[in-house]
């Protein structure tokens, strides 16, 4: 590979090296950089490499507890609470998917309730893992504030992600990963790079007006998929993800990106589901019949393909990183 | 009250008797009649009145088994099956209902599971009545094809409800009900009437294209809210209601509407949590507070406020009845 180009274990241990060597136990370390060369291979790189000197800088000061264990209270035999103490998201969630794991084909159902947490990452890959055990699994996730109420102003809600997994016999899950706003505020930040205007329908400015000026979309509000429709699976959401989980609203969450503030304090919940306990022994076969009727139309595929064609790509000829992000890593 | 006026027992009565004498049982026609009416109260009336002369036209033809009992088997202490047996969807979600009410609060999560169902009328209904007992719930039901998956051309999932409910302290809960199509298919049916053209964004033809002829679009598939995000959430309704579940699909699901055919078969999944276990004592109180942070954002209001306003008029001053459709349901 050449020099530009990092096989998935050297990628994993050049984030991890760089975290160690900013307040991060190794074993978090290692969650967090298999969580971010994961979603780095899968062409989600909002979610990948460039989030490595941001993390660092939070662990560095204190925002994030690189060091904190999560604890794990087993409420009921279906019940998981987790407080991820102000920590990075991925050791708590990888507690979540343990006890979910096991609690599921037991009970039929179960719930990991994840609160004082941060940035989870790609919400599809703990779905997705569930699912390759067997599982049919949900996440839901608060950000920082984002969207407005509909017909207000001020950001109440965050993008919050809905992420859904189903497994299939024999081959990958499938995998629903979206957030509700009806684009990712990337695609604002890049306009006002380029100086550039952004259609109507993305955003709002802070007045609750609609707006095609991005720096005005800034510092408003951004719109949600769907319309009314969307700020009401925003509200589910919230009260999902940190009203049940006694978590941060994203009003009183402070940024996932920089190191100012207190921790963002965010949570997550997760719900996983048994299929032959629900649906009995041909439960798999059953959710192959959907997923035959989308493939065969000309024109559709299934959720998740992409990523995982993506990903196998990356494990066969590795990860491309830039020379500048690699010197700023290897510079922590 | 005006001879086009019922008060809702009146209203109730009406539609009772009316499915009595269409080979269903006193038990099951009270169950409809109540579900039917808290519909028209609420003023949702594509679930009201208007349901009754269908509903009747197949109960008659056994397409729906009046005199079903659903059958409910408890597979875990958090986890209850409920086989309608091609009756109302209605008996077998105040089975869902009971068995959730008990289950949650020892569990602190429960699931119903309903297989070979119907049209489940308003999905908030249920989830609002578990929310009164203190539960946040969610409800997902599929429902006969209606929308293509992303990028094809045939109908696969159902407008696919979610709904979700939250308790508040001392006050109504927050209700989320909403169906994943753009707009309602009556909207479409209402500008066929009139000889009008749709927006475009509605829906497709048969071949899958943009169209903003009515009848072309009866003919095709509707769009989703949010584009393709929206056909995601359409495939994980279908899979947790119909997959997990073992009940038919859209596209192999018959009219809820019309009594030709098999019954439909469709299915409906619920999801009870407890608050006090998951988030503990403080739980109703943290759901408050982001209820305020909506609330206090002048032309922001909660969903489910415009329901219980009308549903309070309804109560004090009944309902209003068209005198031709009244006497139809009269002559059943």
């Amino acid at each position: 590979m050449s020099a530009n180009t990092l096989s998935l274990a050297e990628a994993e241990a050049l984030v991890a090296g760089a975290l160690e060597r900013c307040r991060t136990s190794p074993a978090n370390a290692a969650l967090v950089a298999r969580a971010l060369v994961a979603a780095e291979a899968d062409g989600l790189r909002g979610h990948g490499f460039s989030r490595v000197t941001s993390y660092a800088a939070q662990a560095r000061a204190g925002k994030i507890d690189g060091f904190a264990e999560p604890s794990v209270t087993h409420v009921s035999p279906a019940l998981a609470r987790i407080d991820a103490r102000h920590g990075f998201a991925y050791p708590a969630l990888a507690a979540a998917e343990a006890a979910l794991a096991e609690a599921a084909p037991i009970m039929g159902i179960a719930c990991a309730a994840i609160t004082r947490s941060h940035h989870c990452g790609v919400a599809g890959h703990p779905v997705e893992r569930l699912a390759d055990r067997g599982l049919v699994a949900l996440l839901f996730a608060n950000t920082p504030a984002a969207m407005a109420p509909w017909g207000g102003r001020t950001g109440v809600f965050g993008t919050n992600p809905i992420a859904f997994a189903c497994p299939l016999p024999d081959e990958a899950p499938i995998v629903v990963d979206l957030s509700l706003s009806k684009v990712a505020r990337g695609n604002i930040l890049a306009a006002r790079q380029k100086g550039e205007a952004i259609p109507e329908g993305w955003a709002l400015d802070r007045d609750g007006r609609p707006t095609t000026d991005a720096a005005a979309a800034l510092a408003g509000t951004m719109l949600p998929l769907g319309d009314a429709k969307g700020t009401a699976l925003a509200l589910m959401v919230e009260l999902l993800a940190a009203g049940l989980t006694g978590a941060n609203y994203a009003a009183d969450a402070s940024s996932f990106l920089d190191d100012r503030g207190a921790p963002p304090g965010t949570g997550q919940l997760l719900i996983a589901l048994d299929p032959a306990m629900i649906g009995g022994k041909g439960a798999l076969q059953h959710f192959r019949r959907l997923a035959e009727q989308i493939r065969s139309q000309e024109g559709a595929r299934l959720p998740g393909a992409r990523r995982i064609a993506l990903r196998a790509k990356a494990k066969a000829e590795g990860l491309a990183i830039a020379p500048a992000l690699r010197a700023e890593i290897e510079a922590l």
